[in-house]
């Protein structure tokens, strides 16, 4: 299937960033339009400033966000999808759809399997 | 958009055991039909047997994949996706498909990044 399963592949470097614990909330978080630094660390409930501007950093390395710094003081940093990243998150949304979707029926086989074997 | 974004929602905690190091490359993997544990091993480069059985616990207990022994000699033990499971490789491959043919573009990205900012 995708080579991200062969661990020397630069794909699974990739889907590491994108599927990082944080990587996918931002993306998503993005994709509702640009955003600055602090209101995404408003809206993504228990991530760190440190672990947001780590993350946001490697997303723009990887060329699915650009970072835009405004001459105010003091300076205002936005963040917004490139049009790479743009083609992901429809993906993406997708994905969390999925998970929105369904995270009662996970959370019902939990409880059913704790059951089981609690 | 997701209640994933609330870190106390049951959906960040699926969220977080479907895109885990690991847990994406096994459900893709599992996509393709069911798998013996040692072939599991051999088609996601660079897993530990720990890490893989720790993983398809995670998914077994959370309704995604089920765990059959086969009375033999050893007992072989297989794993398959539930149709809850198969929900949800759906809109996973196509995340998969997308990192397959943009994997040249981040790497891209990242060289270029590299070359202004080294």
């Amino acid at each position: 299937m995708s080579d991200a399963f062969n661990s020397e592949c630069p794909a699974r470097e990739v889907l590491e960033h994108i599927t990082s614990r944080w990587g996918m909330l931002i993306l998503a978080a993005l994709g509702e339009g640009p955003r600055r630094f602090s209101e995404l660390h408003a809206t993504i409930g228990g991530i760190s400033e440190k672990m947001l501007s780590q993350t946001l950093r490697t997303l723009v390395r990887d060329g699915l966000v650009t970072r835009t710094v405004e001459p105010a003081t003091p300076p205002r940093v936005s963040y917004e999808l490139t049009p790479l990243g743009r083609g992901l998150t429809t993906s993406l949304e997708q994905f969390l759809s999925w998970i929105r979707k369904h995270t009662i029926d996970v959370v019902t086989a939990q409880r059913r399997h704790d059951k089981q074997h609690g």
